[in-house]
């Protein structure tokens, strides 16, 4: 029987060493105090969540990867006999009755919504927490990872994006990042452009989706792809003449915005908004990080109604956060809308990108082992020593001498222990030795 | 659509708002050094393990309680379409193929058994991570709790449970608990016991789990449910008399064991072991807690092969940390037997009597409040003035002032926000006021 269960983890999801969580504690130790001096305030939700909630929401292709929880005891019983009585087969909806959440934007969301009258106006909220979709293998993506969002609800206007912006960048710097750049747009502008090219206003969400791939597939790949939705010919050459003046334009990102404001009919709100967080956060950015106007930009979740933004680092051809304005979603909840906005830092990108480096988070306490002498030493004794070798500041892992003594402490660097101490019954003088790799 | 979903967490999951989650995060930290020191490091498992891996263990009522995850796409369609073609239903059994983890122990072991060849010799690990178990709600238990781990494999005699001991006695110090007691016995002792008073070898367990209930139900009690399981009277007026005797005699755990050798034929190593563990332990204890014999203690899970433990707090009736050896629990996945023994912290429970005794976590970022007129103040000099005091070590949270200002700063210090800046437009002099209660 013990040979017929695999030990390793289940599909796209990880076990994790010493070594990789103690850099995943310091980041997230990081990330969280940077936060923390921005007022914002750590929370918790369920990782399960009623599966009608889970699909109600605007999130696109996540709807597909929910785990669900089958239903238990009677729930379950019953949904079984009403199958077998009625001849039919139970359907699949039938059978569960929560799923593990996928993001953490929609549980904050319903967090929110119950908890609004215990909660500050504004509200500031830190998440950092497993997320789980039912991606397929093959993609290589894992099935559990860790998310790590902040978000604020109740401020209107862009002091919120301000924010959210300023802390997740002091939080990458203080993570040894830099050269990285701040993408940003408005979804308000991205209808501005479609409108102002000619597409159905109807089926705007579908260019999105299209204008989205502009990374992978450059221009002509989004105008063939358009092209196959059954767009107009006329609209999408606009689009294209509209990219292409945009990109021979202005580097600058507020020159280039002011051109697009005297070509097009741009929302003012979102324009002036736009100029405000552009300026101000490049003018904190301590010559770290770039700010860019980048009015392709979309952002995948229909949710989102004001600026979006996402953070690309050099070398890497993912963004390594994203986030944006979601101002209709609690009102969908509640009932009442409240403005909300929040930035999502990738997490298992961010460390995969550490790993990358080799990078070895400080803080750590210096780990010594404690020898002793199985049968000949007291143990009250080697107690005693370990006590007061964690006194003195170590983390004390207390081992009996094995038979190769030799290879017992040679192996000690490869587990992160680089000094030793032989005990030699004498509790007073305890000698501590360097070891070196 | 709104209404029809409600938005309070799933029956006996629970939301945690900022202070609550400062407390747990604080505990978590304090138990995490302390273990540190001890030479633990942490690792971490997915939440979510093979079905079949999850319902193997001795784990008793826990098997009960998993929470299933339904099969997805192509696996489940074959389970429904096999159900159909044979006019069946599908089995319960068919629909699922992973379970979220009801303990942090059964992971721990696949962890080991799957790591080995990665992991130091003697490993100690720390585990803090949820669980879920599907408690019926009416018990009034959470159905997603912490768990707060430390584990020791690779080490055969009593250095292992002193450690484990010492390294959970100082944490709970350190949470500023004091006076408790921790209470130890030995499967094997127990067994020794039984076969004294002439219980059947084979029905050894049976009689542990009516011991158990000793605390609740008393000696009669216990007496009453032998006899309703069919032991014999001789026996059952046996360990009566043992009981008493052991109840009226010597208070001192030392002793208590000595009487106790005295009288029956205990297993040499299992008394020696303890008789080294109460006195050590005992000994570095400062008089902080106190170490106990306890012959009735059984601990529920049938996988303890020696020492078993747990720490009784005054005032509340269950206890706040439990763990023993289980040196089997590896050789059932590996095929190779590896001493292993662990101690797990009761983290709800802890965090519950902190919140009892209104405990405030210290070492709090100061919170500020930076008040500023939307439409009048210039955002970019408010956000350089947010910055310059976050640069003096304040948590700062930005504030458009409201129409009732009043009450607006009224609110501040419920919120935790103890400090007051108005800005004036002058990002040099910021003037800060102390918000008092």
């Amino acid at each position: 029987m013990a040979t017929t269960v695999s030990n390793a983890p289940q599909s796209g999801m990880r076990d994790f060493l010493p070594a990789e969580v103690r850099l995943r504690d310091w980041a997230t130790s990081v990330i969280t105090s940077t936060y923390e001096q921005f007022g914002f305030t750590k929370i918790e939700t369920p990782c399960l969540e009623n599966i009608a909630l889970l699909k109600r929401g605007d999130c696109g292709e996540n709807l597909q990867l929910i785990f669900e929880i089958l239903k238990r005891g009677e729930k379950l019983e019953k949904v079984v006999a009403a199958a077998r009585d009625n001849g039919a087969k139970a359907e699949r909806g039938d059978l569960t009755d929560m799923g593990l959440r996928f993001d953490l934007t929609v549980p904050l969301v319903r967090f929110y919504s119950h908890n609004q009258q215990n909660l500050p106006n504004p509200f500031k909220s830190i998440q950092i927490g497993s997320v789980w979709r039912a991606e397929s293998a093959q993609q290589g993506r894992y099935r559990q990872f860790t998310q790590c969002d902040i978000d604020i609800f109740g401020v209107k206007n862009e002091v919120a994006e301000i924010e959210l912006l300023q802390a997740t960048s002091e939080a990458l710097v203080k993570l040894g990042f830099d050269g990285f750049t701040i993408c940003i747009n408005d979804r308000r502008i991205l209808a501005n452009i479609a409108k102002f090219c000619g597409f159905e206003e109807a089926r705007f969400e579908n260019v999105f989706i299209a204008l989205d791939k502009l990374d992978k597939i450059g221009l002509d790949g989004v105008g063939h792809e358009l092209a196959g939705q059954g767009h107009s010919a006329q609209a999408i050459s606009a689009l294209n003449s509209l990219l292409v003046s945009l990109a021979e334009g202005p580097t600058d990102s507020l020159k280039q915005l002011e051109m697009l404001t005297s070509t097009i009919n741009l929302d003012d709100q979102a324009a002036s908004g736009l100029r405000n967080i552009i300026s101000i956060v490049a003018a904190g950015s301590g010559g770290k990080f770039k700010m860019q106007f980048e009015p392709s930009l979309v952002r995948g979740m229909g949710y989102y109604t004001g600026p979006i933004f996402e953070i690309k680092y050099p070398g890497y051809n993912y963004s390594v956060a994203g986030g944006g304005r979601y101002d209709k979603m609690v009102g969908k909840m509640s009932g009442r809308d409240v403005p909300a906005c929040g930035f999502s830092i990738g997490f298992e990108r961010i460390i995969g990108i550490l790993m990358d480096n080799q990078f070895e988070p400080p803080g750590a306490m210096e780990r010594l082992a404690l020898i002793f002498e199985d049968g000949r030493d007291k143990l009250e004794d080697v107690m005693l020593a370990s006590a007061k070798l964690r006194d003195r500041g170590f983390a004390v892992v207390v081992q009996a001498k094995k038979k190769d003594m030799r290879k017992q402490i040679d192996q000690l660097p490869t587990q992160g222990v680089h000094k030793l101490c032989m005990f030699k019954g004498d509790v007073v003088n305890l000698e501590i030795k360097s070891l070196t790799v």
